[in-house]
């Protein structure tokens, strides 16, 4: 899947000391919790399950103290909510002296079905290395194991793969020190008179907090890092919950910190052994530095930021801008060169087009604040790239915009010329009616773009409905007994992964922690 | 199998610190080496190998610097000699930015076979955890690899699970930090004028070495332990070589610390996560407790330790002689009451009634130097049991000591009633010479039985035999490419494990390394 990938390893990047060092002074403090199994249970094959698995109750931790485990056994315990943190038990012989060291596997799932299906049958595009699984062998006991790396789940699958034939294994103390750097002291509850949209802010809420860790990561399974993308949606629902601003602040200078030779800046970042940003590079992802900044500073009024990384956001327009062609249009390609969404036949040139009026608009409203000779031009550009997408990309007679050389009319067209405020207000509602009426063949495939799609309904007014998609598409998940948002939902395909293996995707996803957002700063 | 287990997981053990102590302050130091990986190999199928393979150098470790691993590739590097110790590599990333987790496999062989045929087809009845292997996930690159493990290998394969598609690995400084507890500067050449017994008697001390370390165990990689059985041939080799005679009174102390309530001593301790005696008994290993505590009293005229741990070894006399019949023969069962051999069919009572002659003389040994009293009585049994065995087990026309209700004729019975003097100087060479003249049915299956024949024949005079013997069997191995002696070894059956599989035999086991004693002790 040509979508899947960049390699660009030859690129040369720049390091801003002063950037980089202004965001390791801003490392935040991880809270530490003790988190208990709570349940053992085990998972049973449901076909009207939307991964196929639900899981029963089968006994408490406590009574695995009198329950000894031999070769080829296993339990599952669940922590009855989503965790991120470091795993540990206790494990003890029963019967004759250990003659043989213990073997012992780990299956970590966020969902039941990783703990029900084997990881063997795995065939996706992204490495298996994602699948959260240890073997450990235990040549003493009793031992207390704290597995060293961090794990993401809700769900252990302990086996007992072998032992000897003199002794068995006694589990206790099966826990989770779970991390975050999110504070609840500085959340507030919402409250809200309509159970469901308060049970879609808490799973919202966790998500946010299950991803906040020393950077916003995407999601703490995979790819447990800073993309762009991720930060500006996470940015937005961190103002109306954590309000931790200096997490933002840090990641902005991180961004910043380490670009390309000619001052873009990469799609993510990894923060070990060192910030090394990554050779991927997309069009829309670029630009969001500039959004996610001007949200910044609309949330904070922080000036100092503001013109420390003001370079940087105008050096992202002006790369932009290099892309469009003579029509006035962003150039085309076949190649993953923007985002958009999870879709392999998506056409990307209108809704690039799209993000790129946003965010030219985003970056007037910071040259406004720190850089006036910038204004007028940034306006003529708006006005010149907004008229080109009006001119070349509406098709009056569909009532739709359609993008590329094949006229596609996808969602993620509509959504984000409506957004980027091309044609006159009835224009917008026009279109956005017409979406919801006629579904475009070429549809949205992730939270992200729904995310998108809402934040368009509520630009032309559609605010009931836009709760409405909320309710279902949010709601559907927590009603599918999500305890955190998913990378991927499609309730029609309710196996779909862009990597070929549902187990492969991440339940726990930033870009899908925005009903907060939405119902918090618009009060729905 | 009835012979490999014993569960008595209710009985009682009793601690004596005075001894507990003594051994804790005889921990003898580690000696660490840095070893590095000496050539990149591969295992090539030849059936005309023992184990059915063979390695040819395909590169050298250095080449790996230029050579990027993608998922699927393997390596298996040769440190040119059997090592044990702690392995560690450097891993770097090649090409893009790590984006995934990198799922590294190392599996580590004694021989080529333990690298070359999957351990996923292992069904023997030991645990499969004995199978050297570890996967480990690597979150952040470049990475020093220590693995925290103690492993016995020559050969370690390094397989590349999983990377992404934007990184490949890159390996470098392969190596492992070896240990032991035997001192080189103790330790005298042989240099021996026949280059085959030089070989055998280098095989032997690195065999001996390898388990030294810190206890004599009786296998690094299985069971890494301190069998009675072992010990006392280990301790009889390092007489001739290492001479590092505390490590023997070390182990000696840890027997006698922990004993059955009655006052057996175990058939084999584990040293964690404390002294901890298994609830193994059996009747040769315990009388071998006064074999070795007169062994080393020989080697050392150390009468503090004998005057310590003479009730030990007298009591392990006492509870032996209960079990003799009143016609002077120990009482036979089918349990696994004696060790003896690795011996599915073999009859146990002769070979034991052998061995406890033997040991009430090595008792007597001690009683004369350390308590008078008791002189006269172990003069009395050994008369009496001489003649029991003479009597009740001799059969004057197979010309064969015969053994059980069955009348088994074994090469047990033979060599261990020569081995306790049974009969006159002409009958016991009657029996050697019928031995090697004709193979009975119940043959020998373990370097460990091997040893008591040449012992055997070594006391009947038949030295010259002895050699062509150790140089048929050990040279066998030596030949077959072994670096250290092996736990089993049966030329007419190259595969045979008395577990099910040969890859979970010990290829570095104590009790095969005694040539160098016969070698050095009777100038061989």
């Amino acid at each position: 899947m040509s979508q899947g990938i960049q390699r660009n390893s030859e690129v040369i990047f720049q390091r801003n000391t002063h950037f980089l060092s202004t965001a390791a002074n801003l490392v935040p403090r991880l809270q530490q919790s003790h988190c208990a199994a709570v349940s053992l249970v085990k998972a049973v094959a449901d076909a009207s399950q939307v991964h196929g698995w639900r899981t029963e109750i089968c006994g408490a931790p406590a009574s695995l103290a009198n329950r000894e485990l031999a070769a080829g056994e296993e339990i599952v315990v669940d922590f009855g909510m989503h965790c991120v943190g470091y795993f540990g038990l206790r494990c003890e012989a029963a019967g004759s002296p250990p003659d043989a060291p213990a073997h012992l596997q780990f299956i970590f799932g966020e969902t039941p079905a990783e703990v029900a299906e084997p990881f063997s049958d795995y065939d996706g595009w992204l490495s298996s290395s994602w699948l959260q699984q240890e073997d450990i062998y235990l040549d003493v006991l009793p031992e207390l194991v704290r597995l060293p790396r961090r794990y993401c789940c809700r769900y252990v699958k302990i086996k007992v793969i072998s032992t000897s034939a003199k002794f068995t294994l006694r589990l206790s103390d099966i826990h989770l020190t779970t991390v975050t750097s999110a504070d609840p002291s500085t959340l507030v509850s919402l409250n809200h008179p309509d159970a469901l949209l308060e049970h879609i802010d808490q799973v919202s809420v966790l998500t946010l907090r299950n991803c906040m860790q020393d950077v916003f990561e995407d999601g703490p399974k995979r790819d447990r890092r800073l993309w762009l993308g991720d930060l500006r949606l996470q940015a937005q629902v961190n103002y109306q919950t954590y309000g931790q601003n200096d997490l933002v602040r840090r990641c902005l200078y991180l961004f910043a910190g380490v670009t390309r030779e000619d001052g873009m800046v990469s799609s993510n970042l990894f923060m070990k052994p060192d910030v090394i940003a990554d050779d991927t590079f997309l069009l829309d992802y670029a630009l969001f530095f500039v959004a996610t900044l001007a949200d910044y500073v609309a949330a904070t009024d922080d000036l100092t930021t503001l013109n420390d990384l003001w370079p940087t956001a105008l050096r992202q327009i002006e790369l932009a801008l290099e892309r469009v062609g003579e029509n006035g249009i962003l150039r085309d390609s076949e190649d993953w060169w923007a985002f958009i969404d999870w879709h392999e036949s998506l056409n990307k040139q209108a809704p690039a087009q799209g993000v790129l009026i946003y965010c030219l608009k985003k970056g007037l409203e910071l040259a406004q604040r720190c850089d006036h000779d910038k204004v007028t031009g940034l306006n003529q550009q708006i006005r010149y790239l907004d008229a080109a997408a009006r001119r070349e990309l509406w098709d009056e007679e569909k009532g739709f915009f359609v993008s590329g050389a094949q006229r596609q009319i996808s969602c993620a067209s509509q959504v984000w010329l409506v957004l980027a405020g091309v044609g006159e207000n009835a224009l917008r509602a026009r279109v956005m009616s017409n979406l919801l009426r006629t579904q475009p063949e070429t549809g949205m495939n992730t939270p992200y773009m729904m995310h998108h799609f809402i934040d368009a309904l509520i630009s032309v007014g559609e605010t009931g409905r836009a709760v409405q998609e909320i309710k279902k598409y949010w709601g559907g998940m927590v009603q599918a007994g999500a305890d955190t948002f998913w990378e991927l939902y499609d309730p029609k395909r309710p196996g779909f992964s862009p990597y070929g293996s549902k187990l492969i995707n991440s339940y726990c996803h930033a870009w899908s922690c925005t009903p907060a957002y939405f119902i918090r700063k618009y009060g729905l």
